[in-house]
């Protein structure tokens, strides 16, 4: 998407031979570009969360690789590259996903083809990544209209989201951003509703920056205001993201997901996931129950960070010294709450039939291996 | 409740004849007494929310005449403070009800029995919030203990609450939290959940420090987090307050209450509702869709307040410069998402037969007056 006016990609490599990544954590109050030139500074990258996001740490780790042969192609050294890398994010499945593509490609060659051919590899799993999410966006794009076909003439269709499911979680465009993008770069009037998704405030730092930055109109709400405005006919069409769907349709993702998902239910406002499809689980069919949820640290429940008013990066305790908290980080949203599930391929319903109808070979394979 | 173990209330008039107050813009981080000479000091006090819910304001502005009346018990002088007290919180209904109540017991009266009167009226109006807390702590104490039945003995009760309906924001005990306290009071194990409360933090800030206070197990969450609990049986019950209940028992209360009552209705958990009378709006017999729903700051939706580091109160901002930002204070809960409405004659269902029935003499006169 456009930053300043200009096309920018979250990670793209130099001309002089670095890999170039958007730094995360000064968003959004600083734009702030590094050059990273040693597997090692990718690892801290990833693990520092200046990148963040399944698909963009999946073609970080990848081109990782490609700094790691070029200082030294040696068996020894794509070895010790791949182990530092999937160290950074233990449970990130695109990042094992890309590095195991990478070394699949890069271990049979001779060692002075592996730079050359990483570059390649690195290159091509950024460009499936923008392919996938600019046709999750074409599919979006049109729900999008079709939710607005209510608003009069040159009147913003209303979409709201929850976290950070846009261009800066991927290498561009966003799975449920995507979309809005598409919409707003046709002409379509869109205006987003940006829950700021506490406790790391995701939306509030990462979805209205970059729509700010590409120009689309947008307005940041606290988590709570979302059912509220849904009763009162302020909300169109909700689109979020997700870190796990299930061949049943039921959707892991952003833990507040679900309270949007039953408010856009009661409210008869469509709700809907945009999924590429390596965030399908083809494993899982039944209860969603036994999904692990991930507990993240007390701290950013008790204690938010944000700019201070002389500019400095400052976190403040908003909790009692003696309260403990709890911090889950994901819910699951039931199929039953989904309106369809934005693949790549289309709009499936979602439920094992919708979804294994889109992609009826993976169904195939995850049935051929046993899954109940 | 308790305060290093020493009963305390909100709100007290010393034995020099000052008005004692907590001042919660400092808490969580400090415990600060202010002793308030003047009806400017209280006026102040109640602007700039040092004392702040509904009863407790009503309360405040009582205690602020008998301060004006000591100093000057003339007629011009009593119309000079209630203009005053009237002035720092427009739309607070408490308010306006204490200072009526307290211009009817007054005015009619020499100027030199005034102040003796005025501080025996406000006592009564303490007292008399006190007392309506406490029926409704009874109350909720038995919905707490039933909602528990399914626990094995010594396992705490499982409680959810949003906002600050504590002790914090009545004289003494509270609204929702009046039935926490008198069960952990009477030695029932109870735990609750307390959702921050975003945009102004009352549950990090308030409701965690008074149960914290007191000595009652709590836990801070997110309030993106409550559902997520719901689902996987980790909540009993769901007790919030209400800034204004309809006839037809339509709940007004902090922006997010209503994702709350859908998360316990799509989950089988009870959800009940603490409303003292003078919370119950008789003249809103239909649809609440008329009730118009405070507008505030943007600036409480892009910043968070909490203590830095160094302890100073600091604001950080967490939303990009250029973004908007939409602030709406309230949410409507629908009659058909409450259990029941717990007040200090007991419980309510919520509708209009179910409030009419614990209030016949409120619903005559409604009926009587033309209400719809």
């Amino acid at each position: 998407v456009n930053v300043n006016g200009k096309p920018t990609r979250t990670i793209w490599a130099s001309a002089d031979g670095a890999v170039e990544i958007i730094d995360q954590t000064a968003l959004p109050h600083a734009f702030v570009v590094r050059s990273l030139r040693t597997v090692a500074d990718v690892a801290h990258a990833i693990a520092s969360m200046q990148v963040r996001g399944a698909p963009l740490i999946g073609a970080a780790a990848a081109y990782g690789l490609w700094l790691a042969m070029r200082a030294d192609a040696s068996d020894g050294a794509l070895a010790a590259a791949r182990t530092a890398l999937a160290a950074t994010r233990p449970t990130a499945v695109n990042l094992r996903w890309a590095l195991d593509a990478m070394m699949a490609r890069l271990a049979p060659l001779a060692p002075d083809a592996r730079a050359d051919a990483a570059r390649a590899a690195a290159d091509a799993i950024a460009d499936d990544d923008v392919a996938i999410n600019r046709a999750i966006g074409a599919h979006a794009h049109a729900l999008i209209r079709a939710a607005g076909a209510r608003r009069g003439a040159g009147e913003p269709v209303q979409v709201l989201t929850h976290c950070n499911a846009g261009w800066l979680a991927t290498v561009d465009w966003g799975t449920a951003l995507a979309g809005v993008y598409a919409a707003h770069d046709a002409g379509l009037p869109v205006h987003v509703w940006v829950d700021e998704t506490r406790p790391r405030n995701q939306g509030a730092a990462l979805t209205a920056w970059e729509l700010g930055a590409h120009g689309v109109p947008h307005t940041v709400i606290v988590d709570n205001a979302g059912g509220h405005l849904m009763q009162r006919g302020q909300v169109d069409v909700v689109l979020v993201g997700t870190d796990r769907t299930t061949a049943a349709g039921d959707v892991v993702n952003k833990i507040g997901t679900y309270l949007k998902a039953l408010a856009a239910r009661d409210c008869g406002v469509p709700f809907y996931v945009a999924a590429p499809s390596p965030s399908i689980d083809w494993t899982i069919r039944g209860a969603p129950d036994g999904i692990p949820i991930e507990e993240r640290a007390a701290e950013e429940v008790t204690t938010v960070v944000g700019a201070a008013a002389s500019g400095a990066t400052t976190r403040v305790r908003v909790a009692p010294d003696g309260s403990r908290a709890h911090n889950p980080g994901f819910d699951v949203t039931p199929a039953r709450l989904v309106t369809g599930i934005v693949t790549e391929r289309g709009v499936a319903a979602a439920s094992r039939d919708g979804l294994a109808r889109l992609f009826p070979e993976r169904a195939a394979d995850a049935a051929a291996s046993g899954v109940p």
